[in-house]
């Protein structure tokens, strides 16, 4: 007996499911606790927005195929994973105008724990020599409505997961899919995510992806640590230079805070597998990212610590390229080139740390992979990084 | 015994209603001919657009929650209340391109009799150095959709209210909400409007509205007149100082008329309460608005009696600013300042008159404000007012 | 008895229909094998958009009145017409951004076989002095949804009609109304398009619409050829002429393909009927369009055999005017002046030639058309068609 499924979404075969409701009952030899319920929402901005809500019997997470297969908000045992932003979401694409000339109306759909930016394109708006808009901030991947969706219930491997795919194709321009799965075991406290982005053109591209896991309260509050294996790092421009020697701590929430990123190449094992850890002052709680940096070769720290009603959160991204223009990744070589027809996998785990021996476990193993490396820290950002201030 | 609530939409509680009706039998103790009616419209540009229909068994109202609580229609007795646009609305924002980057995509959901035009700016739009699109004309207020509304019958009070809340928010934008309740007593041909701006941010921020109240025929017809009580008023343009002689007075319909705005001071009581109205060339109907200077200093009419399919109409426009840009409003000090969570009360009233005795009425008392104040007309735009043309 | 009819969509009487099909059961003595059915499609790019399927008995035809009751896909017999976009549609507008300040947001729905551009401006997108947007590429009105649909069944004609209204029009804008109406007969191979383009303004407007009827495999494959009677023809740029010995022949799809236009005054009979045609190598199978260049004087061929998941297509365009920037054309007195109220006849019919005899018959008429002329070919651009390279 292996897995169940359940197609939600497939255009191909006009198969649409409204509402579905999943649970032991609906397959055999699975443990209690667990559910997946598929909703539409109605009213306010996350009108016709589809989400899968997904409860594994530890961890509750709500994806949301509407806006490009995204992770809204998670939660284990009380600790609620995610952060508030200004925007009351899942805000549906028709309500995000891309297009606005400045390049930053993609804010207007910003509330995810996880939000992928690209494919084609991800990071600063870049704007051609009339100053026209070419690529609005953070690209089109986390607006576009799943074509397929589909969960499966794998009793043997004792297993959710929900898969989808995404397509960013038009005319003249790049055609690139994104399929995804979202994998988590019965009563684990981490998620696998298990993407692949395919160049369905017979022409080359230059893909470009970044992870924008967000976290604010109650994971991130002053004195919570990012807890990174560092190779090399540097702020991206003079204002995040200010903050180079507290770079890895939150402070309160200020009234006019200016952004501050960081970017790294991070230690990593003989295979390329590391892990970065945001974790509270005490160390009771944190959330772990692992991944691959051959795949992932490029990670960003966000710091954005304005007043709760603004905003209060921090960015781990991993990520293909650095999030500064199109052009500048291009020419300093970062983003994957595909050849016509080519895939590449990504892969990115999310691991939740609810006590305080899985906090300083995880933190352990990080420091280990920072001990195999003396890291380089640049006070300064530096040009193959990051464009002239 | 007090009000009896349904919740129409709340996104927290996860609560939406499709259709609902109401009346007398639903409520104890309430008069014959009241009818509250929620819809969702399908098809056309309104596909999808919810509307609430209010009967108060002298007026009728439609109101739009899809469109920032905007209201749509009305109609007292035989009265047709409103404007014919040739857009026929209510237009869902899915298909109005604010983002255009002209700035006049807004105009493409505009029919309404009385849209708030803001609340981060509102007026002409205006550009950044390089020609590109900041602020749209008018805002974003009138094309965002409410995350609440509800609908409350007091039969104690005799009133029907209809509440809703609009969020303008975004990370790294301006954080405003609107909060209104339309209130109207039975058998009463007066609907009040509170509205409550809230600078949800802990920052401070210049918040503006005004209210775009727009009348065509059967209100407006040639020789309809506006009564306006003036403390100062002056043309916006050369182009509105060409009609300065009969600037409250309508003409018939020309093809290819160029509009004309005039901007006011207007005369009030002690406690700045004002009235202005347009009325018809006999007297036999018209409509008055009611509200204070101190909440809403500035007043604009709008004439722009192009031919009837084109849109013959007048808007008579109570503002916390005048509608140039937001630029040129800050620099005169127009606009409110809102320190963080802080907030605003705007309050008015529309006052429907379907005999010559209320007519006649209203004018009397529009005539009293007059003559408490020698008026102040400039022939010509005054650089505190107006942008150079 | 003469027809039988169906409203599915009339926003003025609030009429919507969500799901209907039709059948020989639902009109007396109508053959057997006819079927209309309309659904609204759900998930994906396509979510809430309207469709209405055709079968006369011997073509299927798919009508989306949610954009711009443009004609998505034909079948006849076991051939599939139209074309396979990088662009899985029919999209909803709500997820194309014709305000994309470089003007090419068009693309991000453009799959149909048939698609009206126009009707204020159709062609190349156009800026301002300042690199605003003024005209985005093809224009707005196959983004728009009918506001008006309705099915008629016609037994004692033996012809089944849908027929839709949808409105390009704004205050400060355009008031263009397209009323069209699509009529097939049962078990015919033809289907005819009726478009009344009317002007509700009470001003003059200069009328753009250009018919973009798009074709890919199994019709569009290497060798096949369109056959075309003309009177004057040109290449759009230096990169169509040089192709200009091979126009009218179609090769392999190449990767980085350039698209190639060829521009032209087409041979007709005296009354104006002229007739074009794309058909396969062997001449088995073939579409050919029936026009009068009277309504249609301008005729476009976009070729476009990029590789097939780039979009392996080709368009046989007629059109009021030619595709370039509404400037252009209107400096060179193409498009079509409508004075207020005035309307505007368009009719194209579609045949499909499923068997040698007919592709046979058909290329014999063009042939006719030809001999009647002769053609003059201009091997590089025309100043009078072409702007500048």
């Amino acid at each position: 007996m292996a897995e169940k499924k359940w197609t939600l979404t497939d255009i191909d075969r006009e198969i649409y499911t409204d509402q579905l409701v999943l649970g032991p009952d609906d397959v055999a030899e699975t443990p209690d606790g667990w559910r997946v319920v598929k909703q539409t929402l109605r009213g306010g901005l996350r009108d016709n927005v589809d989400v899968v809500a997904i409860q594994n019997g530890a961890l509750q997470l709500v994806v949301v195929p509407t806006r490009g297969m995204g992770l809204w908000r998670g939660k284990c045992e009380h600790l609620e994973i995610g952060w508030q932003s200004p925007v009351r979401g899942p805000v549906h694409p028709q309500f995000v105008p891309l297009a606005q000339p400045d390049g930053l109306g993609w804010l207007a759909g910003f509330d995810e724990l996880l939000c992928r930016c690209g494919i084609e394109s991800n990071g600063a708006p870049e704007f051609d020599e009339q100053g026209r808009l070419m690529h609005g901030l953070h690209g089109r991947i986390a607006n576009l409505p799943a074509s397929q969706v589909e969960v499966a219930i794998d009793a043997a491997a004792g297993e959710i997961r929900l898969s989808g795919i995404v397509d960013e194709a038009r005319l003249f321009g790049a055609k690139l899919r994104l399929i995804t799965t979202y994998a988590t075991r019965f009563g684990s406290k981490q998620i696998t995510i298990r993407d692949q982005i395919v160049n369905l053109s017979a022409e080359p591209v230059d893909a470009m992806l970044l992870y924008h896991v967000n976290f604010g309260p109650p994971l991130l509050v002053p004195g919570s640590r990012a807890v990174i294996p560092i190779k090399t790092m540097a702020p991206v421009n003079s204002r995040a230079a200010e903050g180079i020697d507290r770079w890895d701590v939150y402070e309160d929430g200020q009234p006019g805070f200016v952004e501050q990123c960081y970017f790294f190449q991070l230690a990593s094992d003989p295979s390329g597998n590391t892990r970065v850890m945001l974790r509270d002052e005490e160390g009771h709680a944190a959330v772990s990212l692992c991944f691959n940096v051959q795949q992932l070769p490029c990670f960003t720290i966000w710091k954005n610590t304005q007043m709760p009603p603004d905003g209060y959160v921090t960015g781990l991204e991993p990520g293909i390229n650095f999030p500064t223009t199109r052009s500048f990744e291009t020419q300093h070589g970062r983003g994957r080139h595909l050849e016509g027809g080519q895939q590449l996998d990504l892969n990115l785990t999310i691991q939740v740390h609810t006590d305080a021996r899985s906090v300083a476990e995880a933190e352990a193993e990080i420091q280990r992979l920072q001990q195999a490396v003396a890291p380089t820290i640049h006070r300064q950002p530096i040009p193959e990084w990051s464009p002239a201030d």
